[in-house]
């Protein structure tokens, strides 16, 4: 099972247009210094926090207690001018579990009701031989040469948005996530989905929107043991000039 | 005319697989501290970044001068592990102004070439009053009761990046530009475009996707305070419960 | 026995210099996000860690292990342009602690020596059982009425100052550390110290200074605790309008 | 004439104890994180800020102007759960200069009365002509060999507290600051202090404590390269193996 935590700030909409419009910088920085700072603290325990929307933020959080998601609580409220609420779920696909966690988050009241640092557990992954994420890290095949040194940055960053839209759809509909994190690279916690179907999805970006892509995927207990075998993919298909789709790695030698 | 600035890691992506790939956690962090960094001091004189693709940032610089782009370049040089080259560039439109930028900076060597920590500067505004910026503060009507509130918080973000996604495609197409900024906000730098234009594209968005959009415009010699006649404007409409596609401020009471 | 951990720069100084001068602030804004890095994750298992020399850190690290120590410094390799060594010691007094952790550093080679990267455990907690922390948080009675709002600033933080050095000079004779930790406050990792002891300490200085302390005392198994009980007593002093010299808390209610 | 700038974060004290005590290293990184957050602010404009006490921070402000601190107000109120007020004053010495700025910010209120995000000003440099900032940078000779590698990192840290004591203490009556910058490094601003004075305190303290100190000086109309010709008479006199107590540089080749 995949566990995974939904962390909202609480309120933060009408927060940051009281009692006037907020300096937009301020907000960025805000919201990119509490994503790195709960990023710190989820991976203390190997989860691994994507910013999603910044205001709504997903993490894998295989190895995390209901302890250790309130002391992220506590030190946020400690060190912020705001406070998040979290919600929890796990089950056998990644889309399942965060269905759950908003679930369970939602039933305590809406994101602007005035509802304050909750912790709404659907359930926790009590049994650590339950704990399994499988996670792909796909890439642009020679971004670089391809775009970055060629198109206008705003381009590139239209065809890596374009790409990325592309692979939320089609992976979305296999129980699968898909999230941005950097440069022209896409994560995606993807218990369930086998070889088969991944390879199929990047056959068909390929082949409606132009863009090549490639998959390492990786088994684990947690999220940052699958990532790192999942880089360790990459590299092998990078190392065979990107001639696999896709490589798996379920152990590290 | 705007002035537009990139700002690219030197060599990242050799340097996040060396000796062996880094920790995906540590990655994230490192992105985000740099972007909230580097927007601290680019705010220092009323600029803005918009995280784009991390590795990659695009801001608009009016009000900075070559000095204040060597500063940023030394600080980070002298806190961070990776270095950061620079392109900037100025023109009648925000897409025109970061070609500009991309190009002179590519002219001087590719992303990993090992060319470190160059500042290109096509063009800078050398008269004040040649400055000006226009931005358009979008974002989604009612997405909480809508969308955050009902839907799971993926399938939120997924129809965030719809939206995003048709934005980018139909702003592009009129010279502007277009960058997520958080929740259901997008910011788009958009000098030259008229309020005719971008109406037509969120009417044409809600009848393609039916996703409600609506913009707040601001215009000034700086994006700090474009930014926030956008913001204004964008309460004028809430205020008026969304019966305005756009509302403009040109200066403030 | 308390657990202490020297965290220190690898070869700091030459490479402050090199190949000029840094600029002061990016170096003071390194040693702060430094230091506050190294705090957020040593924190997540209840350890705390004093600024002490910035380019050196110790720390009271009760709970964590080897692993824990060696995540710390590969997130600090990947984020930062330096790299950190430590040395651990556990002893039943902090000062012995501290010295058996220098001593293992100091066994592979001096500061500038181009060691780099380097953990040297002399000892750590193997049974839960022996793990025992004392610290005492001492501050100055009525700061703010008989200096902040009176006296200058600078003259203020002189005061605090020599508090500071009289406290240390005595505290270690007995085998105990001081620390500042910020306004009027110190920390005093102290297992060993009796209460007649450190009553004494701070009746002599206020006969020798003129300077008035109290002192909360806490006991636990992690410093985290230790230190909240040390707050409490320091509470419980306050609402007796500063009639006791020390409060012990050894359990919470 | 030098310009000084008092930070204070507003009603700190109560607020780290209400509802009950925070955690303490969450207070650690919080505190860390704001001088950090105001020194990146402060060195956009070549200013300088020392951690003093952390809850008050003083800085040499020389080329910062009323908007510029009202706007590092505004970032802090924005995105800390707390808010700081300030008082600004500006003399012929550093000393008097600091008295101005805290004298100021008294007549507002005390630090504990409520007073909320206050910007007190004495008086401001208003003519470019009327800045100059003398700055000694002063460090321990051979500290590594004489202290870091034989000496447990507590006691190393006691004789440069000791040192730091003495250096407060002689440089006040001369109207100077002294501020422990890391390391075993101190920083003073001293307009107004004759070389002289200042080799008759080295050599004092020599004789008094045993430890030799030395001092590169430099003179700017800003902090930041009056600190910077500090650094280079720093090197200077260590090149020249400590032969020299100070070396003066009053301008850059």
């Amino acid at each position: 099972m995949i566990q995974m935590t939904l962390i909202q700030i609480d309120n933060y909409g009408p927060w940051t247009v009281t009692p006037k419009p907020r300096t937009e910088s301020d907000l960025q920085i805000l919201q990119a210094e509490l994503f790195a700072d709960v990023q710190r603290q989820i991976a203390a325990k190997k989860g691994l926090v994507f910013f999603t929307r910044f205001d709504n933020l997903l993490a894998v959080t295989n190895g995390l207690n209901e302890e250790d998601h309130m002391r992220i609580q506590r030190s946020i409220r400690n060190r912020y001018p705001v406070t998040i609420s979290m919600g929890v779920g796990a089950a056998e696909t990644a889309h399942e579990a965060q269905r759950l966690a908003t679930i369970a988050l939602q039933e305590k009241g809406g994101a602007q009701s005035g509802r304050k640092e909750i912790l709404a557990i659907n359930n926790l992954i009590e049994n650590p031989e339950d704990s399994f994420v499988q996670a792909a890290h796909i890439d642009i095949n020679s971004v670089t040469e391809t775009l970055t040194d060629i198109e206008s940055a705003f381009d590139t960053s239209f065809m890596v948005n374009k790409a990325q839209h592309y692979l939320m759809t089609k992976l979305r509909e296999k129980g699968a996530l898909l999230f941005f994190i950097g440069g022209d690279n896409f994560m995606s916690p993807c218990n369930g989905l086998n070889e088969e179907d991944l390879t199929k999805i990047l056959i068909d970006i390929k082949e409606e929107i132009g863009i090549g892509l490639k998959a390492g995927i990786g088994r684990a207990d947690n999220i940052e043991d699958a990532a790192y075998m999942a880089d360790i993919g990459l590299e092998i298909i990078r190392e065979g000039n990107n001639k696999e789709w896709i490589h798996l790695i379920e152990e590290l030698q």
